[in-house]
């Protein structure tokens, strides 16, 4: 692929050819880019034989026979190793099937746990009101709608222009007796990271618990709940480069949870079924790369920003949302004026390029962003604007391209744009 | 191998060798004979080169770029495979991440969407009676459980020393206006077939759902739910050679289910979160299988029953539990005297051999089985129960070594207890 001569300096063929490395990761294709990490990642590329060699060790973990065994130690290794990845105690951390049921299980199972409870946590069965900020993932947004059914009121911080939280208004909110606090470690659109840390002293200083949806966080950010303090945090593998089907929910220990599948005395009684082996045993193969996630964290993050100022150089009428204060490492979220979100999407997938307009969750939808409404874009804003998001195999090759494509993509649809308007004159 | 002399006529070592193929499943180790096939079943062989394929389409199915057309492709094609596997219409698929989600999902999702159902269904709101019988799965029995808490009613419905339901109490209940029935196709320990077709039309004539725990079923019987006229039906995969991580509830169209995990639109907004895709697609895969399902049934109840005749008549003191009437045509379940369950599993698993005393989710309690004690067994009976559950790959030569084992494993056994008793006197 030639590269056009107007590139910044940096970013030369020869320097770009440089920094390339076979990537680590399994390519759906060889000529695809792919820049929503966020939605997923790619598989490691290591994991595959391992695959094969799980494989074998079919039998069902709870089976007391030998064929419980070899199953029964990869859970094992892998409860250890995940642990080690969060900061936590193997014995708090519970595998799921993903995010998702890990958020539904601390907010329902929290919320179950304290209806019945009649001692220790009493005081927060008479607490009816959950906060949670604006830009939540549907899993928790939905999540503590469902409960306003079951009595719990709902009180939703905001966000400024930056996507950051109102700490002032967190700390009104938290003046009403509080029963549980869920915010997010980062968003998944705009990459914005939250103040865990002082939200979660906040939440306990006034007797609630902290829910944090950690989601976005593995292999951008070192984790570690106890430095954070909180007291639930959900996790999921395949947005660090492990199979779907896996999640898992960090449980302080002593906090009691309602299991949200009743069962078999999986997971120490705390969630019934089977246990996806093989899926939870790749989460803790990747949870060994644990040390170097603060170096690639790192190495994103340059390649990420030097890939911004270039992107707004080269782009007209383009800003960052959600750009100053801190951001995961990899993720950016564009606003290009006088282009539809979903068109240039479908622009650049046909060029070989894979980016976002938001959640894939909601993608498909017509509807802008719930989350960059909520930070004060207007729809037109909204629509205008696109998710790119990197990961641990993205090359500066990769983005250079990028960058020529939108560049010419760009021209090309405000220019027909332009034509459309002329006509219509 | 050398097999004794003394074994029946037909099983002699050219008869059996006669009859062994190379099997289709992936063993955990050449010398060993696995007997458990409704805790978990190995994986097909086939399959492994598959899973090596599926890693490449790592994407995520809800993205609308390239990246997650392979995932979404993969989806539809399990789906419309596994409902052809049980004869629904693919949109009444709905993935679990297993059997237990299934069956959580079909009693809560029923209860939660009747709480709030304002128009059709809205008689049942007022119903607060539900139906299960006395030998259901925990995922089942825990879940009905749990609902009580919110009002709900359990009627639990025994069954005779053979393992069948007693279908006059059954009647006697649905007098009392009742909301919903879950009984499962076949038990997991005794295998015995519940009249699901009859007591479904019973259900509907007094104006209830009817749900089935259907995980035992793949594999071993021609399954097809409009047949069996039930409302709600729940799978496994990994009973059925697939993978664990995945299994799905059958929903009949046009009743309304509240999500258990809520958040993203995936499965029609009735199960939030990234689709496991390599397990459903292992689903899908072996649900092509489908029609074998009838001739392999056939073989596996041939070769059981022999099975069982030789058990019989080279075990002295030794009965079936549950043996009239239909049953699973791959699960025995024998009651041997002055033999303890634990111990012998044990002895067993030494010698090579995976057999387990009741549902692997229980293992290693020290209760006897609450199925057992629910026929009428009393804990001596049911603490000296074993359960052998063949599948497709099992092969007669395996069943004979088993035998020659076992004779040999319950001589001593029994020795030892004289030993004893003698030194006591």
């Amino acid at each position: 692929m030639r590269l056009e001569t107007n590139l910044s300096h940096s970013w030369t063929y020869d320097s770009v050819r440089r920094t390339m490395n076979p990537s680590p990761f399994i390519p759906q294709s060889s000529d695809r880019v792919y820049l929503d990490h966020n939605a997923t990642s790619p598989l490691a590329l290591g994991l595959v034989e391992e695959l094969v060699r799980w494989s074998r060790s079919w039998g069902n973990p709870s089976s007391i026979h030998w064929d419980g065994r070899a199953p029964k130690n990869l859970l094992r290794e892998a409860r250890q190793r995940v642990a080690k990845l969060v900061g936590a105690n193997p014995l708090e951390v519970v595998f799921t099937s993903g995010g998702s049921e890990a958020n539904n299980l601390a907010l329902k199972g929290f919320h179950g746990a304290r209806a019945v409870s009649e001692v220790p946590g009493e005081r927060l069965a008479d607490r009816s009101q959950f906060i949670v900020s604006a830009v939540e993932h549907p899993s928790v947004r939905k999540t503590v709608d469902y409960l306003t059914r079951w009595g719990v009121q709902v009180r939703v911080i905001g966000v400024d222009r930056d996507g950051q939280i109102d700490l002032d208004s967190y700390a009104e909110a938290l003046k009403t007796p509080t029963a549980l606090v869920s915010v997010m470690y980062a968003n998944n659109e705009t990459g914005t990271i939250f103040p865990i840390q002082k939200m979660t002293k906040m939440a306990h200083e006034a007797g609630a618990i902290f829910h944090c949806d950690a989601v976005q966080a593995l292999g951008k950010a070192v984790v570690d709940v106890k430095k954070w303090g909180v007291d639930l945090a959900s996790f999921s593998a395949h947005k660090f480069y492990g199979l779907k089907g896996a999640g898992c929910l960090y449980v302080r220990q002593g906090l009691q949870l309602e299991s949200l599948i009743h069962g078999g005395g999986q997971e120490r009684g705390r969630r019934a079924g089977t246990e996806n082996v093989m899926a939870i045993a790749a989460m803790g193969w990747m949870a060994q790369a644990a040390d170097q996630i603060e170096e690639r964290a790192g190495a994103m993050k340059a390649l990420r920003d030097e890939f911004e100022q270039i992107l707004l150089a080269r782009i007209s009428d383009s800003r960052i949302n959600a750009s100053p204060g801190k951001r995961l490492p990899n993720t950016t979220s564009i606003q290009i004026d006088g282009i539809d979100g979903e068109t240039l999407l479908m622009n650049l997938d046909m060029a070989g390029f894979a980016v976002s307009t938001g959640a894939a969750c909601s993608a498909g939808s017509p509807e802008p962003s719930p989350v960059l409404l909520a930070m004060g874009l207007s729809r037109k804003e909204a629509q205008s604007s696109m998710r790119l998001s990197i990961g641990w195999g993205t090359t500066r090759e990769e983005l250079a391209r990028f960058v020529e494509t939108l560049q010419v993509t760009v021209q090309r649809l405000r220019s027909l744009r332009d034509a459309v308007k002329d006509e219509h004159l």
